[in-house]
């Protein structure tokens, strides 16, 4: 389908799928016009819910977000979910992407789901994930959900960018210090403890509840709240859509929420402008980049000499 | 201790610890000279194989890195210990540090451990890991174990700039699609399966050979190698160190070892590209970055547009 630029402005004022899902992947591709889109449909953001969900491989985020996305649908809701993973080159994202759909397993058409995948080994999918957030916010989603594959560093990047974030546990994983190593506990809004009817769900909740005490404590700070979930049955999911309603009222009345928007905001920029200045000084200096690698291999230029000349204003 | 540029030049040619200790120091806190230094030293480098251990937490990485590094110790090779962590700013760094040195119980004083955190929420993890590599390179280590905790995209990025990378996974936790998800496949040398005397070994030493056999053959490639181990009691150890030797033969004697040098080198200088980029338009622009971010926040400029101007020469 070939959209003019209008008709995609226009398409995503109605909020039309097609629209969505055509400039969701334009914008992947970098084709330039998609930016001056995204321009134009700017002021129309700002109102969507951005709710993150990481977690360990393994915790059922995937069944969660099903779960939460048809809490909210319940609620009168527009939902959408995108799926973000750091795909492998290696097995060209096929095996992954199927997977993605099969877990997500709602047939409800009114929660739209995309799933986003490194296409380069470069990064790029936090662009591209802000992108896609920016257009559905655009297309008038109330919620969208971010669900991301791992904890690692990069999930942690996109995670941030969410106005709410869950942290999805399981109890009998690893042990509770585990979730200081991957540096999640400063970002949780909520925990989530899926799979609660096992052993040791109690245990991790008491260990939690002791990591949160040792946080500075604000009269204006928010407090994690602790929920548990059973996400096969849907069990406590009421629950966790009922915190993130609260958790999106204080980031949008207290003046530390407002802090932390602001925060969130500054995060996208820095991101983005990271990946611009790579982008830029990679397409314009490729030839350079070769020949100065070839150079620290002999050892004839060292790495911040290489790096000192490909900053350099090009003649 | 201050030493003058020229004692830590020397220092580091004599492989002298306290310098070494103190060089690292400097460039973790982008002390301007410690670059110069650097620089001085690199000539010295390319001699030590640097071997990054990656894998889920609590897949013992701390224990077989230890009993790894005795093993050379042992074979008479110079041994150094990078532990990395993505470490959380809320914990300060203090739990997790007390932890790593709990888990490293090597007593050995010939083999240097050295913790390295992010200090703030910028990264400049890998370029302070690359810096560090380089260190202990000049300074005559013959093996730079570098462990990493998680296996996310951070945890890749450092694990990449290794000359050949261990992926450690344990029996029973998730099934091995989650390895594919992680996106760890392509870039494992050795998988090594710890903990191997529990249930599922065999299943998961299956797993992983099915997976393996998806990948594309090549006359020249190297064919990662399945190892087994039990770190607790040492057990598999010299085997590890056996395949770490191979690979190390491989990518310093074929065409595609070569290549898969070249491209490490490559990854490292953009890695420096991104960081440095970064940190001087943040350092010379702190005050615009802020008036965009509130601007964004009222709508009145979109992020890309930030982003230009924050790009844009200054006047």
């Amino acid at each position: 389908m070939n959209f003019s630029d209008q008709e995609l402005i226009d398409g995503i004022a109605r909020g039309d799928l097609r629209v969505v899902a055509r400039l969701i992947t334009l914008a992947e591709n970098g084709v330039p016009r998609a930016r001056a889109v995204q321009r134009a449909i700017f002021p129309r953001t700002g109102k969507a819910h951005v709710v993150g969900v990481t977690g360990a491989p393994g915790a059922g985020k995937s069944t969660l977000v099903d779960q939460l996305a048809r809490t909210w649908r319940a609620r009168g809701k527009k939902v959408a979910i995108l799926a973000v993973d750091p795909t492998s080159p290696f097995s060209g994202g096929a095996i992954l992407g199927d997977r993605i759909r099969m877990n997500h397993t709602s047939e409800d058409p009114s929660i739209y789901i995309r799933s986003m995948a490194t296409r380069g080994s470069l990064g790029g999918l936090s662009k591209a994930t802000l992108d896609a957030i920016q257009i559905l916010d655009a297309a008038g989603f109330d919620l969208i959900l971010v669900e991301t594959v791992g904890v690692g560093q990069a999930e942690v990047d996109i995670v941030r960018t969410a106005d709410t974030c869950l942290v999805v546990l399981v109890p009998g994983m690893g042990d509770s210090v585990q979730i200081i190593k991957a540096g999640i506990l400063e970002i949780a809004d909520l925990f989530v403890i899926n799979k609660a009817d096992r052993e040791g769900a109690d245990l991790l909740h008491r260990d939690l509840r002791i990591l949160l005490s040792l946080a500075e404590a604000g009269t204006d700070r928010w407090e994690p709240l602790i929920t548990r979930t059973i996400a096969t049955t849907g069990e406590g999911a009421g629950e966790v859509v009922d915190g993130v309603q609260s958790h999106s009222e204080w980031i949008r009345n207290s003046a530390r929420g407002k802090e932390k928007r602001l925060g969130i905001l500054e995060h996208n920029i820095i991101q983005l402008l990271t990946e611009v200045t790579l982008e830029r000084t990679l397409s314009s200096k490729r030839d350079l980049l070769k020949k100065l690698v070839a150079d620290c291999y002999e050892r004839k230029v060292d790495p911040y000499s290489a790096v000192e000349q490909l900053l350099a204003p090009s003649i």
